[in-house]
């Protein structure tokens, strides 16, 4: 998976809403209904990171919220799995 | 639920391990096998959780990581109550 350079992932984010790029990974914090909830959503993504053998960053805070912390480790940035994942997890929660 | 004074947490981490304190809040890494066996110990930690309804701030990271931190936010600081979360984390990683 060829690594995106800083145009490319800018455009790419374009598409995308909430979802940040800084230090060679893409993130975002979502806003869960509670604790529970935000759990439940934790596991659809480790089911989806699992399937593509692709593990983000997850850090579950301040009760009802899940940071999301995306790279290709292999790559030292930013790869087009990345923004797979990403559109995975958006829609999860839609 | 009463504040415990900095003597008090460090007499109190005594009797465990790879915990430490700093910023107002205990916290510890452990590493698991793998990806979902890190997120079977954070699914464990989350029952807890909601049954203490006390809840630590997650961190999974690195694949096979989890983060805990743990402080009682009505208090500002810590309390016994994040002591006895904290023991029975460290029982779900026995």
């Amino acid at each position: 998976m060829a690594l995106l350079d800083e145009t490319d992932i800018h455009n790419k984010l374009k598409n995308f809403s909430g979802w940040n790029y800084s230090d060679k990974q893409i993130q975002k914090e979502f806003k869960l209904k509670d604790f529970s909830s935000a759990l439940d959503f934790v596991n659809r993504i480790g089911k989806d990171a699992e399937a593509m053998n692709h593990h983000p960053d997850i850090f579950i805070h301040s009760y009802n919220k899940v940071k999301i912390i995306i790279s290709t480790h292999s790559e030292s940035g930013v790869t087009d799995k990345d923004f797979y994942l990403a559109k995975k997890i958006d829609d999860h929660n839609k």
